[in-house]
């Protein structure tokens, strides 16, 4: 027997038992006559002494030889401290050691096991093992793990069941790249997996399975943008006999119980918007709303004043950052650099200063009269020690930019505190998306997302105008999950493959299963799919998913700790077929 | 909104309630006067009803045209039946029509969903969303999800964290064979699909987990037997710092729970045999205990009496079939006939019948006594009425052969109910296992098993009986799982990969990172991995796991429904660096 006890576990009430540990020596403190180990394990630390005169010589020696990370047992009484550390749990007690067993020695490690480690990112993934031992690791898989057993709780008790899809499917080429797998027993045949199990939850949707959901991992062979992964993982769901109401209220239902449970933080009902009202009064299809800074337009109030580039402009937009009248020439300089930025592509910044004597200070008072400038602030509704952000230009392109503008600005102000949430419905999302490289339209979500009804007319002649079933959850400025009610009917679902540019043959090639599945009784059904990693970092306050994922890989796809991918045999190769074109060097 | 109610759930208390249901047309009774409609969703039948003169003339007309499997949505007043159904739990109740709404037509399905269809394998497979809809495998799915649930649900009070590990991992050409997955980022690499996380939990326990899990796909390229899926999904379990025996006890304690939950049933304590054992009295390492028949060896007694057959053999060994001395002459001949086919392989069968008047009646009278035989049968434990059955030959092969026996005779005699459950610990299996083909050791369960410690001392001159801290969980004569405890010595481990015939360049390169982790403070620790796929195929009473899979695949590995794999376009072959040698025709 290893331990009797964990190390995050023994307390006053203890003292007098004798008790065996196991664990690892997160550090020793020798002072001569006495001795400490730090034993720890995942569910904590206690400390361990021994004292010169009292304790075995033998096991002082062997105490004194342990290094950082050894793994050992031991045995001995639980004693009350005479100096208690408030700070830890088992912070009362230690152990009196009446034994020590080396159960495995530890190289030194290559960076410190501490909150803070002193290791890189490369180091860190290469001895992946090392840093999972430290703590704010095991918190985010801890609460992984809480936040999945939660989620299927959850939607267990609504009557879903969990089915599982599989990972060998057929490669569609519309969308995301595939990663394929080469068959063996079919000679030039690949299976690819699956970027969604998509199809398949509306196959099982057809087969009257009325609620399904699955934590499923996905897989996308894109170009590995920063804390982008090649396989990651979702929540995903689907219902029949479902309104978009009914997805709506569903998992609305379920985030508010996963923040309850995991948080205990009541994120209350969720706001709605539509894609439409966020694009304007955000710039983005996913608004951060924890902090206002709403866009205002000012064409009508801006513009045929002289000034050029505001007349030259489809649109002049801004907003209002409250108190910040104040902002230096320096930090205003700041702000418009950082417009400029190649990767935002904003010509400049148009400010005007609130003064807290009621008179205006702008970068155009060239063009604009105090006059001018008051009935702006009226728009806006800036008062005394606000400051105006304008930007001008094509619809589009400077909504965008005073959308980085205004999460920039909340950033500066402290308005997006990562323990604050708050969530939000986008709605009536787009169908299509035109290309302007390709020269087509491109499904928004994906090309079984049904129309509205009600603009299904505008198909023929307009597509570019039609709304969709379409909905995502967006918390904190951050797209947590999207769906749609989907189509469920033939010949709408082939008239969307036309439209996308799919021959008839193509789309019976690829899809022709699922038009099948349709003739033979589907049902009206929607859903969901939440990003599972995204979701767990959000929850826990983090940007970055890529310390929620045990054995992430880094951005050219590698897992660095096992070294892969890598070359495989030339029987392996022969059994399958295939040739190898080129290498990597 | 489509339904205010399932149609699994009106009652005759919900009597004069206006209700809407959705659903599928299961069949139309149409008896002039009266017309009847039995909807069906995944939660129960409803009786729906229409009469000529009370209901409108263009619902009759409507429901006149509706065919079996269309969908439906339907409004109506809940009435209490006057012919009532005891065999549904709605059957009290039906549903008198005031709308009727055509959600979606239906093809006539190539087969009847129906309990007992008339549909054969390939069709079935190839509709498989319309064979989902018939209740076997609807129940099928449901015990799946219910032991998803449950099994999580343990194993969270257990103090295990599920933790997901990578689905592209690296190729390890020891075991079965790979499927691989070419890197497009890194040409002429590839990533590996996991046969299983075996690496990455024992990682996780170098890591400090602790207790991990995970319910997870896993994959093998192998020559697809009946009953056999390239991708299947294990239970898979982790503990550090412990012995053999708190593994058992766990899981010992997770399989006890999952009979209780789902089943009601406590299947008690498990029973325990080791590995020689188990070979010894059932020539299987997976012995079915559900009913008795153990071996009895026979050599001191049968061998020197001028019988050459049993004379040269290297075991004499039989079982009693109690009550089968009336078996007929036919009878006997087809046990003959069973023990010779190939995939048996035994040369022929002596029987003993032990007559009720005490004598006895053998097939080789002419080379032993009514003497010799009673001793026989004093050995056998064998009765007037019943059936001593004995072969002979080399011991291995006799074991095996006389295990397929002693099963076949199970079957006959009604002795393997599948609703009876007998657990079984098969223990202390061999580490390795001779290949006479490639001379050379294999790892009986895996390159990591730890040998027992009092056996080390045989590693270097006789590998071959060292035994192996390994052990398989088996539930009516099926493997449900297995596991180790596991080498967390680096040099240990070394040893090992060089006894199967690794170079330590092959050795470090393919399982480096491992070893390596190895030196960083690895703690003693073991697992298991359990089929989840047989063990709820077991659970519900089923041989085949092919009906608890939503989307199986074919013996060729295809999945027919979406017709994968297949051909991939040149740009995504060009992309990946590969070129196909070989097409399926």
């Amino acid at each position: 027997m290893f331990r009797t006890h964990t190390c995050g576990e023994l307390r006053l009430s203890d003292v007098g038992k004798k008790v065996t540990l196991s664990g690892w020596v997160q550090r020793t403190r020798d002072k001569g006559s006495l001795l400490w180990i730090d034993l720890r394990d995942r569910y904590g630390i206690t400390q361990l002494m021994l004292e010169e005169g009292i304790s075995e010589q033998h096991l002082l020696e062997k105490a004194r030889h342990l290094g950082r990370e050894y793994v050992i047992k031991v045995t001995g009484t639980v004693s009350e401290r005479s100096s208690k550390n408030p700070n830890i749990p088992t912070g009362e007690i230690e152990i009196m050691l009446s034994d020590i067993e080396l159960l495995n020695a530890s190289k030194l490690p290559p960076f410190t096991i501490e909150d803070k480690t002193d290791g890189g990112d490369e180091l860190r993934m290469k001895y992946r093992y090392l840093d999972l031992r430290r703590n704010p690791l095991k918190h985010n898989l801890a609460l992984r793990h809480r936040l999945a057993i939660e989620t299927r709780n959850y939607l267990d008790s609504q009557g879903f069941y969990e089915i599982e899809t599989p990972y060998l499917i057929k490669s569609t080429p519309e969308g995301a790249r595939d990663f394929v797998v080469p068959s063996r027993m079919n000679p030039g045949e690949f299976y690819a997996l699956p970027q969604s199990p998509q199809t398949f939850k509306q196959i099982l949707m057809v087969a009257g399975y009325d609620r399904y959901f699955q934590i499923v991992r996905c897989f996308r062979d894109e170009d590995l943008r920063a804390d982008r992964q090649p396989e990651f993982t979702q929540i995903d769901c689907e219902m029949a006999f479902v309104t978009q109401e009914d997805v709506l209220n569903t998992f609305e239902g379920m985030a508010r119980f996963l923040f309850e449970k995991v948080k205990g933080i009541d994120v209350g009902t969720f706001e709605r918007m539509d894609y439409a009202t966020a694009m304007k009064m955000y710039g983005s299809d996913k608004p951060d709303i924890r902090f206002g800074m709403q866009f205002v337009e000012l064409n009508d109030l801006a513009q045929n004043k002289g000034f050029s580039i505001f007349d030259d402009a489809e649109l002049v937009v801004g907003f209002n950052a409250a108190g910040c009248s104040e902002y230096t020439r320096k930090q205003l300089d700041a702000l418009t650099d950082f417009v400029k930025k190649p990767q935002i592509g904003a010509k400049g910044l148009v400010y005007v200063k609130c003064n807290a004597d009621g008179t205006f200070k702008s970068s155009v008072d060239k063009f604009y009269s105090e006059d001018d400038l008051k009935i702006w602030a009226e728009r806006f509704d800036a008062k005394p020690g606000d400051l105006m952000l304008i930007l001008s230009g094509n619809t589009d392109s400077v909504r965008k930019q005073l959308n980085e503008l205004r999460l920039e600005m909340g950033n500066q102000l402290g308005l997006r505190n990562p323990q604050v949430f708050k969530p939000l419905w986008v709605t009536d999302f787009p169908l299509l998306e035109w290309n302007e490289e390709t020269q087509r339209f491109y499904a928004m979500h994906h090309p079984f997302t049904s129309p509205k009804p009600e603009d299904i007319h505008l198909l023929e002649n307009e597509p570019g105008k039609v709304r969709a079933n379409a909905y995502d959850m967006v918390i904190n400025g951050v797209e947590v999950g999207g769906g749609s009610i989907r189509i469920h009917d033939r010949d709408l679902q082939k008239k969307m493959f036309s439209l996308l540019g799919f021959s008839d043959e193509e789309a019976q090639n690829q899809f022709g299963f699922l038009m099948n599945a349709f003739e033979f009784g589907a049902p009206p059904h929607g859903g969901i799919a939440l990003g599972f990693d995204r979701l767990t970092a959000l929850i826990a306050g983090y940007d970055s998913i890529r310390d929620f994922i045990a054995f992430p890989k880094n951005n050219s796809g590698r897992d660095v700790m096992i070294d892969s991918p890598s070359t495989i045999a030339q029987q392996q190769l022969d059994e399958l077929f295939l040739k190898v074109t080129a290498v990597s060097k």
